[in-house]
């Protein structure tokens, strides 16, 4: 197992809670012990753990949430720190992100996603190539 | 000084070389010996310093490139990495940027710079508050 497939796997499961609308499973997501914070599409900068959850809570819990999976994860780890840029595909476009992780608790944990537009990524982009581990 | 301090000087030497339009202090803030990438506004995801500094060149050379400064910024430090929050004023609009940092030879270098669209930022957002050092 490479260093960066259990965080690929960590930013699966956040898709996985984001795309399921599982408040639950998105509190599992992010670390607990450690400053987190978050930029969604055209919003402003959330800060500190109780502001991200309740966006979170009030994204998923939307009835226009979109339907949303991610495509062409590459996943860049520095020790007990990661992150992840990836395509989010939200209906008929795309969104470019940046996922940020922690190692806690032996697990990674999320402590920052950012999400923005993107121009349309050409189809090899959006194969998943964990190939820049360091 | 705390933690916070010298990563956003690091962060604060990649917007002189940004508003300055100098390609070679742009390359002396990003990292040499470890992977890197970028997501310029409705960009797609660049990988690897060849794709990421040809990218500076480009816009650092562009007649049309703005001024832009950068506000708000929060650092939050995990060990040798570390990222920033913080909006950049470009004319009369905001983006909201996420910059990555790694600790290589001593320095704090650029590993990773996303900027994207925001909601205009309410003025206590703007003011430079480096609180969530960990």
């Amino acid at each position: 197992m490479s260093d960066s497939e259990p965080v690929l796997f960590a930013n699966e499961a956040f898709y996985y809670a984001f795309a399921g609308g599982d408040a639950a499973a998105m509190d599992e997501v992010w670390a607990r012990d450690v400053p987190v914070a978050c930029i969604h599409p055209g919003w402003n900068v959330l800060t500190g753990r109780d502001a991200v959850m309740e966006s979170w809570r009030s994204i998923l819990g939307s009835d226009s949430r979109p339907a949303i999976r991610s495509q062409g994860a590459k996943a860049v780890v520095y020790g007990d720190v990661a992150f992840v840029t990836c395509y989010e595909n939200v209906g008929q476009g795309y969104l470019a992100a940046t996922n940020v992780f922690v190692r806690e608790g032996g697990a990674w944990k999320m402590v920052h996603h950012h999400a923005g537009p993107t121009a349309p990524p050409e189809a090899e982009e959006l194969e998943d190539a964990p190939d820049l581990v360091h």
